[in-house]
């Protein structure tokens, strides 16, 4: 491509709004453009390292035996309906009627779409597994656009839906899926975390995130260093260390307790360890009933996992107003001992216990009145109290994972996520069945499976960069050389232009930078900006040395080669 | 592909909805199942076939120099604001907010978000010409889905854009891509006539349509038997031959006419031919004016014609009531002469006199009185009430074309059209201007391009088939053989294996019928239905002969080949 007559033109300067490297330098390059806040238009040059993102997912899909189709970018709402999900997802759904007044959500995802085809359709266990997939666009209505292509209200994501006869069959298909997706970012050079993660509104039991490490990503996740374990922080599980489960139990006692109502103050009060104290934290759900998570002092309250017990969308924390109007306590001397008998009627209180409780005993905490404390509190002394005992605690950077490694916090760029979801559509969805080998029907089990291209352009951006431009890793950049032709030298134009054909005879992709009128300085910066792998330079002083000069991207000085040299290094293995 | 782990349920039967031979097929054979009516899952099989033509379609495209990019597929309201297409596309534009209330439309076209994106930048003529385009999901809500993908509410259009200092510049490129669209339909065996048409709420002055000539199509246009002329009817022009103009010209005279107030009834009571009586029809306008077109009696009113003249989007037949209230005349004995004095005040009326008034002379009809008639009428007689003067005339089979050669009505799918647009849209989008080389900012001139991929696919299978089912053209057959195991011996699954695998290695697109417990019969019938250019067989009997029967899907009876011969037939030419 001649650079004369390609769309593209970079800016000397970026906007001063992108904060993130890949933004700044995408734009700039001219490799996409905002229409308006979250949506882009992706331009020529940035389109060819979108195509060739899609033709490794493509590729490895299908190398699986999973089959590329397209479902409507218009979802009946009816569909979203069956799962409940105009509600779930409802904040970031975008909805459209049609003048017979027909709804449609404007799909974040497909699972609906997908299997309200298959159940169109009269299937057997003979015809399981499958796999089907597409590159579609996608749209979320999120509140704050930010980061270039990083968080989008737009992109084309590759959106999978897998269907198995049962969970056995499914799993090999997950673990296929694992391998495939670090091939396909392997390809590209990027290194991923697989990252236990929360299903969300996707819904299903579990998931992998495949994150990118980055500083400026949004996934933050705790793994080992070598990776044997990762997880996102909301899921995140390690073990919890036993402290004085040897000593002796002892006798409840409450005592006067003029204190703060802060864990600080309950230390510095009893002179006792941090761990040693209960932890009351006192929350409202979207159902207007109050949940108390209790926890050993020196661990905080996951409310993901929270929610996940009690089975809730929301959780805040509850106000001192309501506490006063609804439980007989007083904030900072909360105690789970006796608490179901301090609520008042017309209100309901879950009490959730974390497991961390039973690596300590003889506590310390408040005694559900204004300076007055318990001591020698032990899991015994409010048993009957808890709804739920299970992990409701945040992991920490020197935690230990359950695999006996240390776990360290980390950030990155979530490129791609796997998802089992179970029966979940399938029960929710009606027919959604196949005949089994018995003849009765029975409910597809599923997983999904999906990646952001655009996500993944921009994380490949924010890995390969210098203080220059992007550096393109060689399987996806959108020429694989960059041919300048320096000075409006009649003879350096002719030998260039002769360059040109030959690469591209030879079926080379080449950007030729054959503008006249622009400065040798121009045309090196523009190289550096727009990181083709290969940089070779055509000038007066390359032809006396009857060569090109070439440089790789990542070095700092180049070499005088030959024509030949330069086609049997590039030359496309056939 | 091997089709026992293939999304591909063929159906024995079809749906008695469909009318289109080509959405009875392509649901028939898997190609495409209804998610609601006129939004289409393109399942595996189809999405191979339309995944061809866009690579015929990009291929050509590009080898022009055009390049592809994406623009993001809500568009800002505002912009379709500045150009007035709410209004004027709004019939069929859906429209959407999002939760910060801005409002977006679910582009038809995307003129203005081009446009948008050029005027981003600063360009001057040395950037220009340019042309770019994409592949991009389009919506239509049509109140009317019918006929499978042929006229759908939601599907994937490749619409290019081109960009130019001026007119002559832009014409090059115009008859360029006519001649890139014949090649790209021809690559797919498709004869396309290239038909004038109308420019419609896409603005601009001229456009060529692509139409596959087809009983069931819905373009009707008009074009002589070598195609040297090509009008869709609603701008078809033609010669209007000169009837009595060497006759005298005689004096008005006004006679009693007592008669009904058809035209036949004209011609009774005066015995003079159709072609020498006025017809007169008033229309009225979205600004309820009163639009009177005089026309021969033996020709039609065009409406489209008439509505560009007088530069209106609607126009409506008016009533009795209308004509009663407003203008002083009797219907059924409109005249032009004298008319524009009949007009009460409070109305409007424009006359539009049709050029077949200047071949005849004398010519008879109403004298806006009830049973009043005039004879021997000349234009001179009428001459000041006329406001336009112009072809409003619709074509007829038997008209002579410009050209001297006789027009044929014909009806056919269009698939692709290109416009000139001008400056329509640069003149209307303030800023959409480049520097010319005298320093000026001057406006664009640019022009559009359209291909609908899945009516394309549709236009192959309405032309391509027969009673068993579709006949691909080789170009974009989803794969090039279907190579079919019959019955379950072990031995001709093996050797059906062993070819499919060194198909595969030569690279040949195969499908493969691996399918236990299916008969032959089915087989075969499946095979016709899914109309691969060619059919090889392995059964007991092939064996016996030491080969594979291979059949064109074109031809009745296969023939005994080798391994050998039938990867020297298949092979890609590398």
């Amino acid at each position: 491509m001649k650079q004369s007559k390609y769309f593209l033109k970079t800016s000397k300067t970026f906007s001063e709004e992108d904060k993130m490297v890949s933004a700044k330098l995408l734009k700039q390059a001219c490799y996409i453009r905002e229409s308006v806040a979250g949506r882009y238009f992706i331009l020529p040059i940035g389109q060819k390292v979108q195509q060739k993102i899609m033709t490794i997912v493509k590729e490895e899909m299908d190398n699986t035996g999973a089959q590329e189709m397209v479902s409507p970018i218009l979802h009946p709402l009816e569909l979203w309906k069956e799962t409940n999900r105009t509600s779930t997802a409802g904040f970031e759904l975008m909805k459209v009627k049609d003048r017979r007044d027909s709804e449609f959500a404007l799909g974040g995802t497909a699972e609906e779409m997908f299997v309200d085809l298959v159940r169109k359709f009269e299937l057997s266990y003979k015809d399981l597994p499958f796999h089907i997939y597409q590159f579609s666009p996608k749209f979320r209505d999120e509140l704050r656009a930010r980061g270039g292509l990083l968080r989008v209200r737009e992109f084309i994501m590759k959106d999978g839906y897998s269907f198995h006869r049962d969970e056995e069959d499914f799993k090999k298909t997950y673990e296929e899926m694992k391998q495939v997706y670090k091939r396909i970012f392997n390809r590209m050079n990027l290194q991923t975390d697989i990252v236990e993660s929360d299903n969300g509104y996707i819904g299903g039991e579990y998931c992998h995130e495949f994150v990118v490490q980055s500083e400026i990503g949004e996934s933050r996740y705790f793994a080992t260093e070598d990776s044997s374990y990762a997880a996102h922080e909301d899921v995140a599980k390690f073990k919890k260390e036993e402290k004085n489960i040897n000593e002796e139990l002892k006798d409840v006692e409450e005592v006067e307790a003029v204190r703060g109502t802060t864990m600080e103050d309950g230390v510095d009060l009893h002179k006792m360890p941090l761990w040693q104290q209960i932890k009351d934290v006192l929350f409202r759900d979207e159902n207007a009933r109050f949940v108390l998570a209790v926890i050993r002092g020196d661990l905080d309250v996951n409310e993901n996992k929270l929610k996940h017990i009690v089975g809730v969308n929301e959780l805040r924390h509850a106000t001192a107003e309501e506490i006063a109007k609804y439980i007989d306590t007083a904030p900072g001397f909360i105690s789970p001992v006796g608490i179901q008998s301090r609520v008042l009627k017309d209100a309901e209180l879950v009490v959730v216990a974390d497991d961390s409780l039973k690596t300590v005993v003889n506590m310390y905490g408040g005694a559900n009145k204004k300076n007055r404390d318990l001591l020698n509190v032990n899991i015994k002394d409010y048993k009957e109290q808890i709804n739920f005992e299970a992990d409701i605690a945040m992991a920490r950077t020197g935690d230990m994972a359950e695999n006996g490694k240390v776990l360290v916090e980390k950030r990155g760029i979530e490129v791609g996520n796997i998802f089992q979801l179970g029966y979940h559509y399938t029960k929710l969805m009606s027919g959604a069945n196949f005949t089994d080998s018995d003849g009765i029907q029975k409910p597809y089990y599923m997983g999904c499976y999906g990646i952001g291209i655009g996500r993944t352009l921009a994380a490949a951006v924010e890995k390969f960069n210098d203080s220059k431009g992007i550096i393109w890793p060689e399987s996806i950049a959108p020429f694989q050389i960059h041919l300048l032709a320096l000075g409006d030298d009649g003879i350096v134009q002719k030998e260039a232009e002769r360059i040109y054909e030959s690469l591209m005879k030879a079926g080379v992709e080449v950007l030729f930078d054959d503008q006249m009128n622009v400065s040798a300085g121009e045309k090196f910066s523009d190289a550096d900006l727009l990181g083709m792998p290969y940089r070779a330079v055509v000038s007066v002083r390359s032809l006396k040395e009857n060569g090109i000069e070439l440089k790789k991207r990542t070095e700092e000085k180049g070499k005088i080669i030959t024509l030949e040299e330069l086609l049997s290094l590039l030359k496309p293995s056939a």
